[in-house]
């Protein structure tokens, strides 16, 4: 058994409810010395999206060996599949229903085997709550050290969505798309300064953005380097360029809603 | 001392304020080496059903001899004793206020001892926070071996309140309420398969659902065995028959309150 | 190695991005047998007293040598330091700008590092991330058992800001500030008794509250003391003097905000 075995979790769950509760008895049943780490219970209800973003951008931060289970599962009961996802550096259990492609878009070398091995399961498997039944004693013996070929098959026509495209819109310019706004009201976008430069040849910082009919010219290094009423453009620590404003919620002052479209030039 | 032990941590503190950051601090300094695990600190202030909802759902995924701390606690610091409950498999610390009743009910061969044992105390206790000064200690020093009779007496006539009850309205008809609603917007009945055998003789699933004037006629084993702009029940995960709609809050849908009237009918 | 490293947390990041999660990582790769407390990361955004208060109610009750990572930081990227403050009995690891003011106030002996040791950070450095490249691998290395001296030279000119003040406005009445409403609705004021005492002289309960433009004339020992209808003045966990009202939220019935001026009357 790992010394030290991590598992993190994130869910769709809420934090008021038993739902998490419940899930983490089961994982610490199966193993019993597991550092569990909460990411996100708050995920949006059924929003495979957001679950997608927050994970890819918390796992990279975890030692070799970490489990996340993710469990946004709309379609529970259903003949969906549970799997586990293994790259160089950690383990995946979810449902096979995309909440890991943006894992997948960051991990060509991932191998996924589907979950089959229903005497690892809670009896009798409610129908309704795979978390607790299915994917956390699966989650707590893969952390104790059981290996991830003994659960099922591999398969290779796991599901994954595109994650939102970015486009080249001019020889300077590229429009994506407000992935997610965070607690403090930044908007943050889909684009990376690397996906700028594949499609547009360019490194330089944003000159212009355009979002929901505002111009913001602006461009920071970090929030506090901007004058008080500006709205800017920062890279954030994500690695997507975000727009902020100093101290104040720049989604809600721009009232910049996820999914709105973003026009970035480039000098 | 046990190698592995485990504290759970229900409460109305929420999750802004240093309450449960205190408290844990308490209970590291009573059990180093506890594993502590939040299982809500978002129940409705004061609201003792909430709570014993909560802990009675999460408790029986937990290995054996964890110890469960449940403070919602209106009448801190008056004659109102603290007490432990032992059951079987697992160890409750809380007021004697009535929070454990779902326990108890599920649990005919609970012992309980009132706490007693001061010396186990923080001192000063302060006459508003004996989660902190009281409860905590003693979890602590429970999940860490110490007996728990060393905590005081045996008492028989502990504080329980009746849960909600479900009514036998006729041959193939039972009247429960809804006891919770969950952050997807699932209405939550305190009626079980069992209980409506017990009291019609019937086992086949639901016919018709009746709630705050609304009919419901499908039943459904899953949520994504839905049609999409259906309502339906289905039996949840934590046995009890919801109302639900495939990816909205039914609850919202049919302005459900907790507490309202819920009929249903059987074959 | 310490055998049961703690590390708290506390911050204004809110529960439903990947920040508390990224954060958690690197905590953990940096020292895997830490246990980590969340305290609250609830806090206001850029609310650097909220923050100095939660830390401040909430260090005293852990055991010796425990870390905590306070991270409100409105000016992450800029020239602001980070530092290490030592007590007799804990570590805090934070961005220099004031929120362990109210730490600094509890601790006269306190002694504080600026953090250099660029050997220790996450590489590359976000601009915008500090608590996950820079705080939290020095956290947990301090966790795990290296020198705070280690991290960075002496400093004595760190930030501290002076806890609103209470003044004497009679020989038997003070005035301090609403400091805080919590979840339950009291309100917390920044009047202690042994403040009291130092302005006054006087050690008695109070006898008459104004806060808003109402009096409120009683004072409990506990919030289950009062009358059903009654508003009332009562010693809270925290040390402060707290208006409550019975299973009801005092703040929001007397319509008070965080901030508001608060007069104390005592015999």
């Amino acid at each position: 058994m790992p010394d030290n075995p991590i598992i993190t979790f994130t869910s769709d769950f809420g934090s008021r409810e038993h739902y998490v509760g419940a899930v983490k008895g089961v994982l610490l049943g199966a193993c019993p010395n597991a550092t569990i780490v909460d990411i996100s219970h708050e995920v949006g209800s059924h929003d495979l999206l957001e679950a997608a973003f927050v994970i890819a951008a918390a796992y990279p931060f975890y030692p070799n060996r970490t489990v996340h289970l993710v469990v946004v599962d709309p379609t529970v009961g259903s003949n969906r599949r549970g799997i586990i996802a293994c790259t160089e550096s950690a383990y995946f259990v979810a449902p096979d229903n995309g909440v890991l492609s943006l894992v997948y878009a960051n991990e060509p070398a991932v191998r996924v085997v589907v979950i089959e091995a229903d005497h690892y399961f809670r009896k009798p498997v409610s129908a309704t709550f795979h978390a607790r039944d299915v994917f956390a004693p699966v989650a707590g013996r893969l952390a104790g050290g059981t290996d991830f070929e003994n659960f099922g098959a591999p398969i290779t026509d796991y599901v994954k969505f595109a994650p939102p495209p970015v486009h080249k819109l001019a020889d300077n310019k590229v429009e994506g798309i407000v992935l997610h706004i965070d607690k403090f009201g930044n908007a943050i976008t889909n684009i990376r300064p690397e996906e700028v430069k594949r499609l547009t040849g360019l490194e330089g910082r944003p000159v212009l953005v355009r979002v929901n009919g505002k111009e913001i010219k602006a461009y920071r290094r970090y929030y506090a380097e901007s004058n008080a009423d500006e709205l800017f453009s920062v890279l954030g620590s994500t690695g997507y360029y975000e727009i902020a404003a100093p101290k104040k919620p720049a989604a809600r002052l721009l009232e910049i809603r996820r999914g709105n479209k973003v026009e970035v030039e480039f000098q």
